[in-house]
């Protein structure tokens, strides 16, 4: 049996609404000059390390697509396959899509913003169907129908990348590739949750840095050899990480 | 049956080289800034005329990569289903790659230059292995072992490409699908001869102009509905393959 390939994340730098501090979700906003900057780091410490990619999953938002296009093409390997799919996406922020985060934080209290932000089954409110945010007209998201999600919890997000993660990121690792998942806090937080065996009340604690890519190397049955997995800038990965935690605040 | 899918080209704009008047070949170029102008123009008149890809094709060449990445995203498709493939590629120019156009004309006189650069069927001499503009050492060429070409002429390109045309973009089009090709000059000519029927001899007066999207529509045998299919802006690609034939004057 060929030996496990390598799985490395990668979560995409600041967008535009992180830059704004607003609630994003599945609103297709594109990487801040920022987040470009942090793509392109996170391409060359791909490069330094000599960890190259030979296929790359991402969300259907823009922001981990181009997270990955960029840091892909400062690696050399903007050629590899490709793989997209919405069970990738951030987690759907429901009604607190487009909203402000601190304005959010003021109007329900400490408490609940905590518990939509950090709970791990709490989803808030759905969205409205036909609002200025949600993505009920959204092409890319038409083969779903009435299974597109109007909100999410942490939970519902496991719930629906774990089959991806069975059928199609799991089939390139058993071939030995090296793969880059390009995606976003909650839906790798997901994934790190599974992987980790994190218990739903020690998920709440975990913050996953922007643009710093993440290497897990695997058994046969896929637990990670070194837990938690490691970061390619450890250092920097502890200060990024502490700052995400901050947010809102 | 399902109705058959609309193809769309698209040549990558100005890289780097271009500007510079090399021969480029397989040697991995960006974009230059107009360049990738050019490339989102492109997809501002996919995004105006309503023409939006559902998968898209490319090289493994970043000019094509970039170009695609940056058109698609212009019209809101960057989120499709992305094939690449080296039979996509721009022709291998030998010996020529890395040479400035002008000093090759001057050294070889016109006649060569001429018959190097639009003879169906006279490659320029192979590339030394190990030279710097060789692709010997290049990881995404070496599940082509020695299959991988030396030099190309257009013929050869014809050849190489087919089989993909028939394998992986057919396919897409016989399921319905807008199928976006992004690639090269001689790559498009290559597939624009098969589709339109063009001669080996007359092939030589066929200039694609670069970041116009050309559609065909096809019959159930793969035929143009309008031969040569169609420019989405008509007056600027006439006026740019006509500055495209003046190349190396």
């Amino acid at each position: 049996m060929a030996e496990l390939g390598t799985l490395v994340l990668l979560r995409h730098g600041q967008s535009t609404w992180n830059a704004e501090n607003l609630f994003t979700g599945w609103v297709d906003v594109p990487l801040s000059a920022q987040g470009e900057d942090e793509a392109r780091k996170g391409g060359q410490l791909l490069a330094d390390r000599g960890l190259l990619p030979e296929v790359v999953h991402t969300s259907l938002l823009r922001r981990a697509i181009a997270t990955a296009n960029l840091a892909l093409d400062v690696a050399d390997r903007h050629w590899i396959d490709v793989r997209r799919d919405w069970r990738l996406n951030e987690r759907h922020y429901g009604a607190l899509q487009g909203k402000d985060k601190k304005q959010v934080r003021e109007e329900f209290g400490d408490e609940q913003f905590m518990l939509w932000r950090r709970s791990y089954d709490t989803p808030p409110p759905e969205i409205e169907r036909g609002s200025e945010f949600s993505q009920d007209a959204d092409a890319r998201y038409a083969p779903l129908g009435d299974q597109a999600p109007l909100t999410e919890c942490l939970k519902d997000v496991v719930a629906r990348l774990l089959p991806y993660w069975e059928s199609a990121i799991v089939p390139d690792l058993r071939a030995g590739k090296t793969v880059l998942v390009a995606a976003h806090g909650n839906s790798l937080r997901a994934l790190v949750k599974h992987l980790d065996g994190i218990s739903d009340d020690a998920i709440a604690g975990l913050n996953i840095p922007t643009g710093i890519p993440l290497r897990y190397d695997l058994t046969e049955d896929l637990r990670p050899i070194t837990p938690g997995g490691e970061y390619l800038d450890p250092a920097a990965a502890k200060e990024a990480a502490a700052a995400v935690a901050n947010q809102g605040k």
